[in-house]
């Protein structure tokens, strides 16, 4: 059984993980026969946002690691306590909270600094030949972490502003299908629109079928 | 196209919704054809838990139609700004905010109170003919509202304790297999066990299939 690590940033698409999108990922893993291992860094949110106003919530702090663990039942690790030698992919949902509380991009655009956990352990999971796979948003993480070195192939959508940055960091761009994936096979990196394009549900859970398909055919 | 009233409660399965109920049920309702009108009471959450730990996080106070939007991206309505008679059925999905939030069954078991507006929307619903389905541990609000009047039959999937809670505010309960459902079509009342009995997503995710296709079914 394949065992997949699945990074989360918070719980809420404006200030953490996408809440469908990681519905959807868990969903297609274990239809896939896959084993989840869901983790994420102890470390304070970027800010809170009150979803029915789409602003700032003034005074409240919250944790990545604690609001993460609301999408597994509780079920999920510090990402410092996983071993990315031990699991046979990465998976890492999109959501505002992948900008904002894994990284900067949010803010700081192509300019931006990853998590020094998260870039540890992306680093060490590349490293060992562990297939990583982003969705939405996320894949601008891979093109900071990898893009100097490894110049991956990458998919945010089609957004003009968000395919320049991924460029300006090292990636390489591909427009891809709201369902559809980008699979760069020599780096082992599987990436995916979900809601950067994403209309409704329905396509965020058939993309999330076939690029959880698409990264599981890279494990060895 | 069918309008589905989801009430949720909250965003986090000890405290709130139960994320992945909440997402099987808008799938499966948005695979359905049927639109989803989203909504929650602006009113305190029982208690923060903190999910890591599930344990109350003290000093944290949250609002629950406030965490509520994040399940659905901010997409929510005041449950005292929709009317019953304007939507065509009711869903309640589970999750201990149902019972913390919504109602206080947690703490109260068959003496519990239903928050006035639940109770309120639930019994203008049924008046004009709406279908109500609730999942998981929601029917026990519905036991509550109209077991005394109604006797409907209900389903929590087969724990003692809680059918013996279910029978004893007037429901007259029904044993239910994980991704099966109970109608009761002369109320037109449709509940399903899910995460009181499932032992993984699949089962959620096959159960509200099921779940939602009876509830639709008994729209005029």
């Amino acid at each position: 059984m394949k065992n997949v690590a699945v990074i989360l940033s918070g719980c809420g698409v404006y200030d953490g993980s996408e809440i469908h999108e990681v519905c959807a990922a868990l969903l297609a893993l274990h239809r896939a026969g896959a084993a989840v291992t869901a983790c994420a860094p102890r470390t304070p949110q970027m800010h809170v946002i009150d979803h029915t106003a789409g602003e700032p919530a003034a005074g409240e702090a919250r944790d990545v690691l604690c609001e993460s663990a609301r999408l597994v039942r509780g079920e999920i690790k510090e990402l410092g306590e996983v071993d990315p030698a031990t699991v046979d992919a990465v998976l890492l949902p999109g959501g505002f909270g992948a900008a904002k509380n894994l990284c900067d991009f949010a803010t700081a655009g192509a300019d931006c600094t990853v998590n020094q956990g998260v870039a540890d352990f992306l680093r060490r999971a590349h490293a060992a030949g562990k297939p990583i796979g982003a969705m939405c948003i996320a894949p601008v993480i891979l093109a900071r972490v990898f893009g100097a070195d490894l110049a991956p192939q990458l998919t945010i959508g089609n957004d003009a502003g968000t395919a320049a940055a991924v460029e300006a960091m090292g990636g390489r761009h591909v427009d891809c299908a709201v369902t559809d994936s980008v699979v760069d096979a020599e780096n082992r990196m599987v990436t995916s629109p979900a809601y950067m394009l994403a209309g409704d549900m329905g396509q965020v859970f058939d993309g999330a079928e076939d690029f959880v398909g698409k990264l599981l055919a890279l494990c060895n």
